[in-house]
């Protein structure tokens, strides 16, 4: 942090980054990169890789080219992580890697993998592989691995805080927004920590092992970036050591755990909506390959809903007006089913139903689903009697839409609570599975009642 | 963070802590509330916390009942902001009190404005106002001042290091996980920041003017929550300074300022689905509260699709199958605008579309929309052919879908960008908008399509 504000950078306003961007855009539309360049030079290093991932390709290398590759390469090294892996994916192979060289390796590391995976390989060739050697192995990147820096410093246990202070000046790696420094024997074995504001109030005189406190949680480099989330959000750890072997080899700091954090929800909240991976303003062949193939299972889960329908095809044919109130059935059931599901899903992710019993979050959903579906149920009836002059339509409907809103609610909480069980991540995929319940149960509820009941609505 | 390692505590996976709480669930259905608590007691509070949350009513009375108020106070006083919130709204009124005196005072409000109106303003009285005097205004409680303490330390700007931290040790209050001291000048005139690193690094003879660095952002008691999330993720600001009037009132330190992210990313999913403000687990009254409104104007835009269907009664008398067809067209167009939709909201939140224009986004999920649109309406006219044996059903339903997935592109930008726009913000009802567009102009293109080419269905 100490450093980012070293130079004349602002923090400005979403508007402001806005109104800039136009200017620069206009720029360079007409040709001018050096004025362009002149006008965002002076903002913080985020805002500037914001603007410049905002360009299109051609104006974007247009003005990293008037930059000097230092700047390029401070920027890196200032902006926020996940600032600098979406303008890293969107600059040439030779800037590119002359920047990552000077960035923070874990920028490095972050910027490769959002890279399709050629030309990941190609900057990595460049690159020289110091940094991302063995690290593009996809499976690795979502790791504590990939989000620890192997250099940072560290105290003996043995020593006093006046030699301490000596010592970390002499530290010659960046310093990160660490919180605390870990304490060491025979090297590198971990042994505690101790807070930098324990540190910055002692006087020279006090002991180390005085002001020493045991570390909370270690990972090692495979630990899944969900759980060094969970440390960073549940038990308020600001910096986690990466330890093999029993020896201390790297430093997850604050600021590489949130954004380990930060990827973890928008993970989430996209996998809710199918759409995880994607990003708004990517390449378009990427978006595809990311939203097509759950487009098209849903597809199938349409037809399948499709299929419910024409089972009844005797039925509808002599009471056509129930084809009018299929998408009221599907609409309700697939919003109470999303609710009650994302619900679910972000209170898994923030450990808040640890303890809480599955069957008890069940039991909790049917009720709700019952009350609401008595309301909508009965709302609904009055509706479409008032609207078709037909009573006995407006009971098959409230019946079947109470019978759907309870099954919306143990499906919107089943499927993710299942899911945990059985070890799979609970959002992926659920919002799919949910509404084909609702759908299809919704549907054989409606017109399963309405031909058993068809003297009532003819 | 310092004074929570001091207990013996330990970090435990989300398993342990539910074996736990199944444990210390059955030592109190037989009585035996003592052997419990001894059982948490060597626990982190976060856990103690999730544990106590996760009990019945009566249970997680006769626990608390066993801890002394001291440690139901050092409890409150060391989890983690959200688990302090959520396990405080579930104690009775005369123990709550007593810990949340003693607790942080933002765990206080935190907690009090989680509690219905009645309850909190009781809670507050038995406080004496001390904590939330003023501050159980709904308004203010998103606010950047419901994140700040009161209470900190400074230094003066012509002091030398070692004085500073002579005066530093003699601070009162609570060192919450400051990584930065603020310098000030008259007392209270905000006027830069020393890092905890480099108070930690320098010699005691060090001027505090020469580690001195600019602050890079500075809010107000009335900055809302979203703000100071932005702050937080893209400046990697790691804690806050709140002025008034030129004068330094209060800090948000690190834990609040992820807390509030936090909240924020929770708020923003939830809004999403149509259940903001919801827990899993709370009052099942509190849930109907927030869900139900949704659902009763979902229903509303439910009967403008039914209403749309209702049009084209006639075709549909001629042609029943196409009923079945119908959550075929709905439900990819459902699906397709919330990947937008969701996609669009987040990056948002997270600033990256910052510069990036509306139109452009627009023009890419329509061109996106008809990609995926020419898949599946090639997909499901073939399906379609195949299974009902009718080529000119196939067209119409493959044309229908083609539309149906342009459109949805098109309004899952087009509703959050808008919203945004007129200074809405964008995750507020769009799932329901967006959906309630891709039904009702799905039906009127497959209905619309079928009634002018019927000729070719029959």
């Amino acid at each position: 942090m100490v450093s980012v504000t070293s130079g004349a950078e602002l923090v400005i306003s979403e508007e402001e980054a806005s109104s800039i961007a136009e200017e620069v855009h206009l720029l360079i539309r007409a040709g001018d990169e050096h004025t362009a360049w002149e006008r965002m030079r002076h903002l913080h290093p985020s805002d500037i890789g914001s603007i410049l991932a905002s360009l299109p390709r051609g104006s974007r290398n247009a003005v990293v080219a008037v930059m000097s590759p230092e700047t390029v390469a401070w920027m890196f090294r200032h902006m926020n992580p996940v600032v600098a892996a979406r303008v890293g994916t969107r600059l040439g192979t030779g800037v590119l890697s002359a920047a990552l060289a000077q960035a923070h390796p874990r920028t490095a590391l972050d910027t490769l993998r959002r890279l399709p995976r050629r030309r990941a390989r190609e900057v990595a060739d460049a690159l020289g592989q110091s940094v991302a050697d063995g690290t593009l192995d996809e499976h690795d990147l979502d790791d504590a691995g990939a989000f620890m820096v192997s250099r940072f410093p560290t105290i003996g246990s043995g020593q006093g805080v006046g030699t301490a202070r000596d010592q970390l000046r002499e530290f010659a790696g960046t310093w990160y927004g660490f919180t605390h420094i870990f304490v060491v024997e025979s090297g590198d074995v971990l042994t505690g920590q101790v807070s930098m504001i324990d540190l910055a109030k002692s006087p020279d005189a006090t002991p180390i092992q005085s002001i020493t406190t045991p570390v909370l949680a270690e990972v090692s480099v495979d630990t899944p970036r969900e759980e060094c989330a969970r440390l960073h959000r549940h038990y308020n750890v600001t910096q986690l050591p990466v330890v093999e072997d029993g020896r201390l080899i790297g430093v997850i700091p604050a600021e590489f755990l949130l954004s380990a954090s930060i990827e973890e929800d928008t993970e989430q909240m996209l996998q809710v909506a199918s759409v995880a991976g994607d990003s708004a303003d990517g390449p378009l062949l990427a978006s595809v390959r990311s939203r097509l193939p759950w487009l098209t299972i849903n597809l199938g889960t349409t037809f399948l809903a499709a299929f419910t329908v024409s089972l009844f095809e005797s039925t509808l044919a002599r009471v056509v007006v129930l084809a009018a109130f299929l998408p009221v059935v599907a609409g309700q059931g697939g919003i109470g089913g999303t609710q009650t599901l994302t619900l679910i899903v972000r209170a898994i992710a923030l450990g808040q139903l640890v303890g809480v019993s599955a069957s008890r979050l069940l039991v909790r959903e049917l009720a709700l689903g019952l009350l609401h579906g008595v309301w909508l149920g009965v709302l609904v009836a009055v509706v479409a009697w008032l609207w078709q002059q037909n009573i006995g339509l407006g009971l098959v409907l409230g019946l079947a839409m109470l019978g759907n809103m309870a099954m919306a609610g143990l499906v919107g909480a089943g499927v993710p609570l299942l899911l945990r069980r059985i070890g799979v991540d609970p959002a992926v995929a659920s919002a799919v599975a949910v509404t084909t319940v609702t759908d299809v149960f919704g549907f054989l509820l409606f017109l399963g009642i309405a031909s058993a009941a068809i003297s009532l609505l003819i």
